[in-house]
């Protein structure tokens, strides 16, 4: 791998892009060497929140994710890989296809991006199209990937986790706010070469955001897929935020009953019906009334939207309990929507229901979660203080000049 | 009037029903003498938000709205029916079209339901089916019906109401709750012979309940119609409880301007933006978080949906503001849904608002609001207390025996 | 009047300052002229909620109140004082007892101040010691001032506010905001010259804030006083913002029977319980969950204090309820605490109760409310919206950057 | 022991009871035999939130704890008392001191109590008076009590923790809601003597409610008592439901600052401040706008009290943060309220702070927290359900007939 001269065979020996007089420059991630995975070790400091990041050898992979439409950021996004392909010379720059295939002819290097879509996949590529092909089960991004970079707002970093939505293992996430400065952005761009440094020479600290897993399954309990459908054939689905059902477009409350591990809590007659993780609680949830949680309080948050009664309180419940939202038979339209992470699942109707667990964290020598790098300055801080304040601008006290 | 012979010819001479062996029963409200007006005066008791309902001479068109599909309903509307006309017998029933053909044979004598619409209308007709033909502007409920009644919840009164939407003067309303009481509901049905026997005999106290008008403008400020372009064509379209925006299917927040008299006040950015009565505000404006305010208030509220901003309390307004709601350049969706007491209006566009005003009751002799008979009982109570306690389980102190 | 010579002998003769060098300073308010009372005419533009304020003629006695211990709006009202009296030479300037006495040096001219106090009352004045000799129920204040006008923020109005808490008519209030802006703080100090020509010359625009009266009744129905006792006996006392009951230092709930014109609504279990004028609404109540109520709606509005029910949601109520908080025979704790615009009234026992009525600014003329004149800028803005979006920090975005 | 001989002399031999005819029946704890501790361990099943209760051996001495002033729960406890003795011979009933020496003759075996306080304490003891003598650092209720049981609603159950608000090892509780049933009240009374069984046989399954811990400290940060002082020199105390500093009867806002694992977090103006357990978040934080959350997730809730801010929304944070309240330099009045439970600490100064840690359950193999005992009913459920729907009225719907 490295040499251009190979990448125009990629897969079964298909070309999948457009040739150009400088037709090495978008390799496809086969070429890559296989992922590297980080090793996550808990701070001693009893009160800290964040782990240490390190790795067993060095990161080479680094899939940049940005923000789509606004021409700083592409400016940007091509200053920082060239940053990082000159300070740290075996790194690899991925790219997601659209970009890679407008912007490669600013690098002196190859990018890689995925192998292109079965041939009925229309063209060009754009950051909503999935990265699979049909019968192929492995997703290039989760074999690949060592270090998730990116450059945008929330709305960038909930699509770069959706990449891995389907993944077990998702690398850790250098985020960089460029311009308006989101609650999840955790570096200001103008210290992108500190971060660089920070993440690679292993001295990064990492919140583990805990994901939900959802499922969606028909009235006899059978699990069903809607338009991420195939995803979930290979597994669990995972939110970074929430999972939503809501009555959509319908003008009449919809009628959701809530099980926990199985038992019935209630019925909500309402808009709809969030389940959040602590991540989530500063999104939607936190619109619709809900608390603010800390993302180190392993839980799940069932907050309802505009329910029709004044005691519907939100709540807050062990990661480890499993939480059912079912349409009721009493439901007055046929269907109600279901959105992921701001994203729209599909439909479910009457009877239909879908299923969240938290992942478990605690499991498997560490692995889940989301792992964000901070930013390194101050001690034990984990940014979560700042965000509050600065951007939320929680407790704004009134009557004092600006 | 009154026979059934003259039945079979109306408007311009169409037959409007099927032929059947007793084809008398349903009569055109053409047919009906002209509507009588009743009066209003203020109780002199400083502390009554009540006034007093006479006639200057008896009631004779009497409209029964019912909700539909419950068989005990039916039943019900057919004694009330039999029961006015045995006690009144110059008293004429008026039905909605598809409860006067489904229900006919039951009675001895004519009901009324409205004139055919033009050969294009499709048939049967439904309580959706709006009262109205092409190019007649006269609305035969508006200008025959002396007293409306109401046999269901708040959603009939809901419909009910929705029938004098663009009528400025609403006749008086008698609502029977039909199993579960609903808020706007007065009566219980087993005290139908006292409350009927209050009316015509003018004993009757009523609350106005003050609608709001409802305007859609495009982008330069021309009005612009729906689904219900025609009504507006002549006139103010009202709403009882409330006219919102909302994001409807779209999974992104919408980005609403709010002005007051013309005035930008502040930009939401939420699920959506509701301006309400006070009637509506226990409807959905309770559900997003807004306080409850006494009929008898005269005032607007504004109440967000879901807003992302911690600090967008709902306000409340005089009710000689002007409220405009304007779909920002910035919504990210190229439509919203604009719904008026549950019902969708239709979409609108970017730049598109909707402008509201309340109605005003002081002008010309008391008219405007929706008059709704109270029960009978008690002194001062204007039934609204007991409401509040009965149906919205308002404050449920905790930690008691059911 | 005019002349010191007089000034040294008041009430029964008594010297109420110490003799000094220029010892005509600060003379009797009972030297001067009677109070002329503006005229208020209603804004004929159909959405204005302001009134025009006019004078029959030139006003002449103005009583100056100032925030305490800050040197800079000490500074601020003498250059005030002296503007004023430099451009309308006729006019008197009134003064506290306590400010008067600490700055007279300072003038040039005489200020006025309250007849000394009897015999027994300590010496020095202080801003909280009321206006009043026993026997004596006539108010200086409220029989001379034309203009009151404020140096301070809220605080400083609400105690201006308080001088005139036993009056029927409160004359106009010119308020300017020093350093901090409070939501009832209308120009701003910079603004003073042009403020002061405005309200002179008949140019004003006012807005009414309805007041709130207060009555503490034992459990035999009886009217009692508190700390505030003999100020009753003389009439009402009207609060501008609220009245609360509230537990106090007794860690346990307190019960709180609340009546609607004499009809039982609900039992509050809570901290306490507030009734709050539109004005109030952002004071308090809107700490407590209320909304934010325009101070042209007329209303009262019934916010709790923390109650132990999820459902007691802020209830507004017309303007003409009476409405009762009774404090329950089964409270734990003998008494509790009410207070009236921040200010302790006193405690009340279990059977006791307070009664509010809201003042009825449609009697008599346009009386009632205190008339506070808004900023001459633009056309019929009321201030209310700038108050909102700027000292509230209403409906502030997140995720933006400062 | 065992022997009422030789309880008539007790400590430093006093005799703590008035001579009667059957002088033995009541003893001192100190006659009893040392406390059992009680073994948990998990559910295996994933999703159980609940500990398996079992004993090494039996369970000897039993402290029961009534709800003060209502006959029937007296005679409710006179039965109980019987009951395990008949049942378990070799128990021991220990009462608290006044309830003792009121119903020890109902008894035909004798009943144990604390020994007496020193000479200069008041006689008769009340439920408030605290165990201990000067000098005596071992409380007898500590190191005697294997099983503590309840009988009244929440405020017995507060009681009776207060009681090892010093103790890192509080005994299985076994809670009767009598009458009114309260939302930590587990089983009905109905239910004693299947509730007894499935103790003593080690069936029981018991949830364990962290609690959280409380030191004040002076502005030098050296750590102070208050009427609790001395309590607090034998170690921490702890706090069921919540710690809150509050205005008290001041009418004026509370400045408080938070601080978190010793970085400032806000400034909150409000009437005070709540830190929560998840078990108070049912209690005094859901009063002030708190999510509930469920007892079995690690963490402390900081709730405001009527906070002068739109945006102070409720925050959970880790169970493993120290989270700081201190008074404002700034604040208006001298001092401050502290309630811990309910139970009024004493009062704070500008510039003194409290300081919150929650217990680590995870430490030294699973000591820690409440073990409350839940109903035996059902399989994984924890009852926590149950207590949200049927006592808090969780989402009551409205227009719903009783
Ligand atoms: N009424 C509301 O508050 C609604 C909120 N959403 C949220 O939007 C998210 C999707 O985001 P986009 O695709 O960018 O949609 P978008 O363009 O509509 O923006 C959503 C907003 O939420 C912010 N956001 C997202 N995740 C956040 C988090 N964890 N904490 C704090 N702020 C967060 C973003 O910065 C952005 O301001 C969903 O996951 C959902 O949480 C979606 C619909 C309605
Ligand atoms: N999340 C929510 O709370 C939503 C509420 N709505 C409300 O539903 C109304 C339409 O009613 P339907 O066609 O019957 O729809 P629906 O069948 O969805 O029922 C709406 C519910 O609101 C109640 N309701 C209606 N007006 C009320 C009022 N003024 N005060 C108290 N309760 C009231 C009805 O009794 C019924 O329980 C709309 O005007 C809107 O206010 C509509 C959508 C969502
Ligand atoms: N938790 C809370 O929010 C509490 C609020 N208060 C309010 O404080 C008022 C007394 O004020 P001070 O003597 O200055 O006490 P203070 O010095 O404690 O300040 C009260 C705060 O309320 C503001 N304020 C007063 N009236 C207002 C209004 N109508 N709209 C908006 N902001 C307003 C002031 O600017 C100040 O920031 C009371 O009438 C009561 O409304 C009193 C106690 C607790
Ligand atoms: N405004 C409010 O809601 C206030 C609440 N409180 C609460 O009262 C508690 C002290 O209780 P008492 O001495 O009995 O005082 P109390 O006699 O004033 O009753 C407090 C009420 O809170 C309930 N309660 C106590 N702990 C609870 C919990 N963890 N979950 C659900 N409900 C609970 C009790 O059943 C009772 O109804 C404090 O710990 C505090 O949480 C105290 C003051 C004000």
């Amino acid at each position: 791998m490295g040499s251009g001269r190979v990448a125009v065979r990629v897969g079964a020996g298909r070309r999948f892009f457009s040739v150009s007089t400088r037709r090495w420059e978008v390799l496809s991630t086969d070429e890559l060497p296989e992922r590297v995975h980080p090793l996550f070790s808990k701070s001693p400091a009893a009160t800290s929140k964040l782990w240490n990041l390190t790795w067993p050898k060095e990161p080479r992979n680094i899939l940049l994710v940005k923000k789509q439409n606004v021409p700083f950021v592409r400016t940007a996004m091509i200053e920082l890989a060239k940053h990082i392909k000159n300070t740290y010379p075996k790194t690899n720059i991925i790219l997601e296809p659209a970009v890679a295939h407008s912007t490669h002819h600013e690098f002196s290097f190859p990018v890689y991006t995925l192998p292109p879509p079965p041939a009925s996949t229309p063209f060009p590529y754009t950051q909503s199209t999935y990265p699979r092909t049909p019968g192929d089960l492995i997703n290039p991004y989760h074999t690949k990937t060592d270090l998730l970079v990116t450059l945008g707002g929330d709305g960038t970093i909930l699509h770069a986790a959706s990449l891995f939505s389907t993944s077990r293992q998702v690398p850790p996430v250098l985020s960089f706010a460029m311009g308006t400065l989101g609650f999840l952005g955790e570096w200001r761009w103008n210290e992108f070469v500190e971060a660089v440094r920070v993440v690679f020479e292993g001295a990064g600290r990492v919140l583990r955001r805990e994901r939900l897993k959802v499922g969606v399954y028909d009235r006899d309990g059978k699990r069903v897929g809607g338009d991420w459908g195939e995803v979930q054939g290979i597994g669990d689905a995972h939110a970074m935020n929430e999972v939503n059902i809501h009555r959509g477009k319908d003008p009449h409350l919809a009628i959701v009953e809530v099980f926990v591990d199985g038992r019935f809590l209630t019925e909500g007659v309402a808009d709809g019906m969030i389940i959040s993780t602590p991540t989530g609680s500063t999104a939607y949830s936190l619109s619709s009334g809900g608390s603010i949680i800390h993302p180190s309080v392993s839980s799940l948050l069932i907050t309802p939207i505009c329910p029709r009664s004044l005691s519907f309180r939100p709540l807050v419940l062990p990661a480890d309990s499993v939480l059912t939202l079912k349409l009721s038979e009493r439901n007055r339209s046929d269907e109600v929507e279901v959105n992921v992470d701001g994203r729209r699942w599909g439909g479910i109707g009457r009877g239909e229901e879908i299923r969240v667990w938290s992942e478990d964290m605690r499991k498997e020598g560490g692995w889940g979660g989301i792992p964000c790098v901070r930013g390194g300055k101050g001690g034990g801080d984990d940014g979560w203080v700042g965000g509050l304040n600065g951007l939320l601008k929680f407790n704004h006290p009134f009557g004092e000049d600006e």
